[in-house]
């Protein structure tokens, strides 16, 4: 009997209703002779609540407190699944990341999983019962109670899977699977049937909300099969898996934006070895995550430094280089919020000469000015103006053909 | 150094305004030179709105899981508490039951402590923190949760006070005390400065709700030194204790009643040796708790059986006594739940006759009919009718001179 993991987020338990649904689902998979391992989010909602109260106490709750609060919302999500499934005739069982042994380090609100104990879940498959699993949360060797940052449901899920050696994860979701663009913003946006792992980690990377970027990492270290389907249908979804199992691949995969950056320039910094790394040091000190780093030809002797963080960060990026600008008698640091990143993501990129070009090419043929670009290996990223990202992805949505009247695949 | 511990009600966290000020008051404590150990329940609310959840989705939900659900109240208001003395500048430390090592039986949504492993706290009481522990739950030693059912955060409280050979252990509530009768009900009674672990069994016993009768039985059985005070203010309130540590003790402590039971009868039961143990067994074997139980005079070889339980049990008896009652020929049972049980609870009556007769008295000057009668050696309960307890508890609290004007006292 293989095991199945599902994961449902916080839309498909947003009320008792949908609740109820879910316990059907469950049942039906079940049903079909499979052992079921299920990893539930908070409620729609909870961890909002949740955290206007820490806020009401005080601006800054100490993070081991607001864990021991947060891991509340995903307690109260699995004892109501578990009713639900067990008011259906069928035997389920809740536990708690604590109960079934998710040992993480000590990082509270965004600890890293160390080891998964298997041994109570496999007990209560052998029983026959549909188990039921807190996602976000574990446990430190202190027995404390820690959670594992946004997402950190489809990473609990996918470490589950790993751990059970699952024959799939299934992220059950309110889309149906992962998309050449945001259906929202680009309505002939075609569903992909498969991803490789490094795609779906660009895309993720890029701003493509639909799986966790850490889920994905982990997915891809421990070769688990991810599914990402609807909640709602029984329809297939997308299957993230490597890229050499994949018996057709496309050159493009899809188009991601992310409107949650900032950009970030100093000014007239010297061209000298090293300071770079002074300040990109000071941001790793300060924990600030940098996205893309730009840095200008000099002109004598001066350049400027421009780089991306998420918007939140802004406030301490400010408070992190303030003596170094000083120190360095640069100008800034200057801000621009109204930015928007552009992505372009396929693992065919490699092979095909040219992608960027286009890319840039249906961009300029809109007249929408390029502030920075990045690239890897399978990924293209263009910052524009914020105020012209949905025009721009659908110019390169347009421009390779990812719509779904034009499927383009080459054999792998 | 000395260890208190506190005890704050729902309704003494009802809100965040209200945690800051608990918090506010602990933080003096501690201030006094004290090691203090906080025990809080659920903010007010918290558990009828979880309730209210899991009956959306099923009528009988396990047991289980409903102490999974029932826990998380506790959990969000340690950890606000926490955050909110931390706020106030000092090391606030949260646990769950289960973190604190709260070990019970497996008798879920009202299992027994076994045992309270204190590593734990008294690690970081020597650490110089706040200990902020949550009531009501604790854990099998399966990692199962469980809750102690209603009031079990006087219970955890008090065990812990016990564990931990506290100097006392705090019950701070939304009543500034024990009182000879309840202030709503007359508006002349008089707070005890204190009273003996007996008499506050059988106040509570008798519908006093200022104390939870399972944490009178752990403070006796452990000579746990109690003190009922409110939690708004810093005057003294009650003591709980050893009656040969009182200098002083009252004939009467006071006068308590219950409105929450309903009379059952059973009509025409043959009047045969065993007949009441088949009755009160089938009874016990459905779980439920008889409280007075009154068998009539037999007329040609008949009797009546008529027995008080909490008016929520009714429906389980009509199902525990419908055969029996076939098998007997008997008639019945009747259901009254129009009843009220007025009880006078005091030590000193043990050495005074009459307190019965007085009492009895005190109800016929009003015209108040007595229904049912049960005595213990410091407690006599009357049964009346529902609409005619207040004026019951009035006679009865006047005629013993409870009010404030009339202290009544004797020498030990």
């Amino acid at each position: 009997m293989g095991i199945i993991v599902q994961k449902y987020g916080g839309t498909s338990v947003a009320d008792t209703e949908r609740l109820k649904n879910v316990a059907n689902r469950i049942v039906k998979t079940k049903e079909r002779g499979n052992a079921v391992v299920v990893v539930v989010s908070a409620l729609g909602g909870t961890t909002d609540e949740l955290l206007k109260m820490a806020y009401e106490i005080t601006p800054t709750p100490p993070e081991r407190e607001l864990d021991m609060l947060l891991a509340t919302g995903e307690q109260v999500s699995i004892a109501l699944l578990s009713m639900a499934i067990n008011a259906l005739g069928y035997d389920a069982i809740s536990f708690t990341g604590p109960q079934v042994g998710i040992l993480t380090d000590t990082t509270h609100t965004k600890a890293k999983i160390m080891d998964i104990r298997t041994e109570r879940i496999l007990d209560e498959i052998k029983k026959g019962r549909i188990v039921i699993v807190a996602g976000f949360q574990g446990v430190t060797v202190d027995q404390d109670i820690t959670t594992l940052g946004r997402g950190g449901s489809d990473t609990t899920a996918v470490a589950l899977a790993a751990r059970l050696k699952a024959d799939v994860c299934e992220i059950c979701t309110d889309v149906d699977g992962v998309y050449t663009a945001d259906p929202w913003l680009v309505p002939d946006a075609r569903k992909l049937p498969v991803i490789s792992y490094e795609e779906m980690l660009e895309l993720a990377a890029s701003g493509a909300k639909v799986l966790q970027l850490r889920a994905v990492e982990y997915g891809r270290n421990y070769g688990v099969l991810i599914h990402v389907r609807s909640s709602f249908s029984d329809e297939a979804g997308t299957l993230v898996r490597e890229v050499d199992q994949m018996m057709e691949r496309a050159i493009i995969s899809g188009v991601a934006c992310d409107i949650g950056e900032a950009k970030v320039t100093i000014r007239d910094v010297p061209d000298r070895p090293g300071i770079a790394a002074k300040v990109f040091k000071a941001l790793a000190d300060a924990n600030i995550n940098v996205d893309m780093i730009i840095q200008n030809v000099s002109e004598k002797g001066f350049t400027d430094i421009s780089f991306t963080v998420v918007k939140e960060d802004l406030t301490r990026v400010g408070r992190a280089l303030e003596s170094i600008v000083e120190e360095l008698k640069a100008r800034g640091p200057y801000y621009d919020e109204n930015i928007a990143k552009v992505s372009l993501v396929g693992a065919g990129m490699k092979t095909h000469p040219g992608v960027a070009a286009d890319m840039f090419s249906a961009l300029a043929e809109e007249n929408i000015n390029i502030q920075m670009i990045s690239t890897s290996s399978i990924k293209i990223s263009c910052v524009v103006d914020a105020k012209e990202v949905e025009r721009a992805v659908k110019a390169v949505h347009k421009k390779f053909n990812l719509g779904k009247e034009a499927v383009i695949c080459e054999g792998v």
